[in-house]
């Protein structure tokens, strides 16, 4: 059996990841794939709209076999350490191909890319820092370094989000040698930031989930997810009252920010450069958490960058940590899988490289502790006893089977 | 002029209070009343039923002159420290008498029990130690200790509440070599630790508000209160919506313990022995803070120390700044005066032995860095918007005048 590997957020699972998916299917010919899915926070800095769980059902319904969660140490981050940590899993679990979405399309474009960037790195580098110290955020520098160093039309345009993460995944096959197949499909939904929603049905996970909080009726959305999603998110809803946006957790972040002092801000990872200070003026005037990232917002940070130093400061997720956990992938957690999935697994398991977890208590602690931290956290963005529903889950509830 | 000082929570100001005040007036015949009044948290180590300008109000329209805010650093302590701070102030004030309701009554009794309990010190010390390790709490092997050294029945008796802190009142003055004069008076009201409303219309302030927070309906303690209070707490509910009880802020309590690190937790104030392992595992499976504190809860700690301990978490309050500002008492922080009030202000404040504070600004902002961190903490226990506004209140709110 040979199997492919996607890494996805599914934030919903929409139709244009449905096409993704039929697409790594039909251009692999693989017969299983395996979906490496963000857990509780996402790398946008935002909590999951639903849980995880719901997450995997879903993806599973629409034809994923396998579905692993991508640790928090990876999840959370800029593309480059999050693509590191998925390739990882990916290769550990033996895919031997990774096929991603890219507005580029051209896989050959991206290895090319990686071949000039390696070429010309000190120069690279030396671009990056100058146009960082002119006060641009840092995926604009590296985005404008890039065109310096390699002006060509055969690269890969790094301005896009999507061929900046397909860079950095065959970026991590190559600088941890291994042994999987980066394959491209050009995307045809409506850009990632998109905050509308796209007249095809075919529309951003964003746009979807704005247009949800903004109209409160899942009909507003229907179009735009397969029938499974939506009837998951249907029952979500009965079960779980609310779906999950930043402002639910917002008075937790509020209180712990001004709980903070200064000193324990500065020890939280990504927290650089006086962030502290903002952090903390801004939080003592801000009713919700849209206006206090309007204030904290610069020229020099992206808002998903800032977003995710918020969530790192909502979990306590200091700078050792975390640069501890993301140093290689530990260990590849279950969270479902289909019938087909099944005789994958148990047919190569024995030959995965890292440890296969189905249970929080098989575990290592301390490898783990991220994760469980994150899960509770995110439980505080529900009622109090939904919310310890959503914890008893994160301990106890077996993978998902469909 | 000459002013008896008094030590107060008024939480909320009720029938029993008003006669310790009448009587503090009579048995001393002083011109004026000044009140220490422990600000957001009480001695309890619960938050305070409704904002400190509010009984302030309370305070100022019953007949005090002059309210006085008790720094964190003493209002949130053990009877000594609690006591140190309070007689601290009152006597940097100028006060001629400090007057407390006791269950003894006889001021005899507590010179006389402080001279046994100098002269017994090593052996007491020796007791107290014994039976802690039996595993008794601080103050139940506190008064089994001096039970020991001092069997007489012309000393104070160490087991009843008011007593205990009558005895620190007047240690306090001693040990440092105040120069104001104590008196008790018997105190009339129900126990301090009663849960239900007595039928004398003088109930303990904690059935009072057990009562409140039971049928949710101001007119059940409106017997139990002078009409001030009573008319206060409409305007207080009409305009803050809720009042405030732990509950309110354990949301905010149990995040913080579950976020935090264990050793994060040993660092806070109060947390010793292991502590900080009990609360996170019961923090983890209890649904509201009473359960929460029913599992909490041994033998070897009351239920006011545990209470407090929670406060310095929600706070975030650790070992050594609460060591090193309470100390010694820092500064005067004027919550309200009367017109009789302002006159002795005036006419005295140039003698004050510490600073006179009648705005946040012109604070030491390191000495008052734990009242402003309370101040903020509590905001949480109400709702967004209304909590920005207790906030500009902490910054904004000149003393009250009546």
């Amino acid at each position: 059996m040979e199997s492919c590997g996607i890494v996805v957020e599914y934030n919903p699972f929409h139709n244009g990841h449905l096409h993704h998916l039929q697409q790594s299917k039909a251009v692999t010919n693989a017969d299983v794939v395996i979906a490496v899915m963000s857990g509780n926070f996402l790398q946008r800095g935002e909590p999951a709209l639903v849980s995880k769980f719901v997450r995997t059902k879903m993806a599973l319904k629409n034809g994923v076999d396998i579905v692993i969660e991508l640790p928090y140490a990876f999840a959370t981050q800029k593309a480059e350490d999050f693509a590191k940590g998925a390739v990882d899993i990916l290769a550990s679990l033996g895919c031997s191909y990774i096929c991603f979405g890219s507005e580029s399309g051209n896989i050959e474009q991206f290895t090319k890319t990686y071949t000039i960037m390696q070429e010309n790195m000190t120069e690279y580098n030396k671009f990056v820092k100058r146009y960082m110290n002119e006060g641009f955020s840092y995926p604009e520098a590296t985005s404008r370094a890039f065109k310096k160093i390699a002006p060509s039309s055969e690269v890969v345009d790094l301005s896009k989000p999507n061929n900046i993460l397909g860079y950095h995944y065959v970026k991590a096959i190559k600088d941890l040698n291994l042994n999987i197949q980066p394959v491209t499909i050009e995307r045809i939904q409506s850009g990632y930031n998109d905050v509308t929603l796209s007249p095809s049905n075919i529309s951003s996970a964003t746009s979807i989930r704005q247009t949800l909080f903004k109209a409160k009726d899942l009909e507003t959305i229907k179009k735009q997810v397969p029938m499974e999603t939506y009837e998951q998110l249907v029952t979500y809803q009965e079960e779980y009252v609310s779906f999950v946006q930043w402002e639910n957790l917002w008075p937790f972040l509020k209180y712990r920010i001004l709980q903070s002092e200064p000193e324990e801000l500065k020890d939280i990872y990504e927290v650089e450069e006086g962030l502290e200070n903002r952090y903390i003026r801004f939080a003592k005037e801000s009713i919700t958490f849209h206006e206090f990232m309007e204030k904290v917002k610069t020229k020099r940070y992206t808002w998903t960058r800032l977003q995710r130093t918020c969530v790192h400061i909502l979990t306590n997720t200091n700078k050792d940590i975390m640069r501890e956990r993301s140093k290689r992938a530990e260990y590849i957690r279950l969270l479902g899988f289909t019938k087909k999935g099944r005789e994958y697994l148990n047919q190569y398991k024995e030959h995965f490289t890292l440890p296969l977890i189905t249970n929080l208590s098989q575990a290592d602690p301390e490898k783990i502790r991220l994760d469980v931290k994150a899960a509770h956290m995110y439980s505080f963005a529900y009622p109090n006893e939904i919310g310890q529903k959503i914890i008893k889950q994160e301990y106890q509830q077996p993978p998902i089977m469909e």
